[in-house]
């Protein structure tokens, strides 16, 4: 239940309980209950965080996104010796990306109008204006223009 | 850690923290802690909402059901051109159904009796007695009668 | 927001609120906000249990393990006749375990050294030194010594 040193625009909305730290939030967004930013996250203006989502260090999200409901973003590929060695990766999601809920997404670039269904595991960088789905999510359509 | 102009029967046990509002809830229900259940949502009696879970608007769920930890249900198809045009969805779920953990159940209607395995992406309707896994999640068996 | 009747080690450190209860948790253990930990699991030294991750009675850790955010055990396979009559399942991690986050485990044992992906629904016991992945999880490499 915990908002610490955190940056927040104007009109931001956020339902406790939560813990965010050290991290920067754009106007109007919103941050459901039960989520989890950590330090160093940025997220762009009017970005919807939903309930029991975790954000960690490493990520950057975009303007008007949509982050579904126990969305898990990752930093760790476990591939250093141990688990004090781990080595931090970068994640990057683009404008106007929707995510479905209890998505898991690998440490990543997420380009703009992206939308990923509900339960996908994400494990390799999305071009924009694709839909992907599936474990691991491979593209199902591409968004008309 | 609110539950706000809930309407809930006898022997309801909550254990807090959860995020509960406008939701109507059977007797003898239980809430595990970390979960959220939205407006207009309506539960049988003696049905379990295991922690970690979210029920949002537009699902109605029968009694004597068992929700797993971090079951996730969904209203939106993301196929509004916007997140603010987003056009709600509705699921139903039927009585003596057995959801496993990690589920994430797209807005579809759910038979009595069925089980979906831990992990399942609930995709498409599922018909009465059936048991369901995998994502996306495909019939295993038929429970015998 | 619950710490009740749990033995822990020396230097444990605790984000809350979680909801824990009649556990045991050895020297250096972390524990993230948004966790329930229930009766009679154990818990080696120097683990980590993310965020947002539910272990069940049943279940047992070792020591130095990562359990990735999310993370849901389980112990109930849904093979009794109705949610009264459930049977217990167990669970044993061995040591130097990496769990990624959302991951979803049925009542098995995994052996030391092993590395579960993001995003797995695990099914079957993991022989020590394997990496596995997938719903569900198959082996996609072994670790070399």
């Amino acid at each position: 239940m915990t908002i610490k040193d955190c940056e927040l625009g104007k009109d931001v909305k956020i339902i406790e309980p939560v813990n965010m730290y050290e991290c920067k939030l754009g106007d109007n967004c919103f941050v459901g209950p039960f989520v989890e930013i950590q330090k160093n996250v940025i997220i762009g203006e009017s970005t919807r965080i939903q309930s029991h989502s975790f954000i960690c260090e490493g990520v950057t999200i975009g303007n008007h996104c949509f982050i579904g409901h126990g969305t898990m973003f990752t930093n760790d590929l476990f591939d250093s010796p141990n688990i004090e060695s781990w080595i931090m990766r970068k994640t990057i999601v683009g404008n106007n990306v929707r995510i479905g809920s209890n998505v898991t997404i690998l440490p990543i670039a997420i380009g703009d109008n992206v939308i990923i269904g509900a339960g996908a595991v994400v494990t390799k960088d999305v071009s924009a204006g694709c839909v992907i789905a599936g474990n691991p999510a491979k593209i199902i359509r591409k968004i008309e223009d």
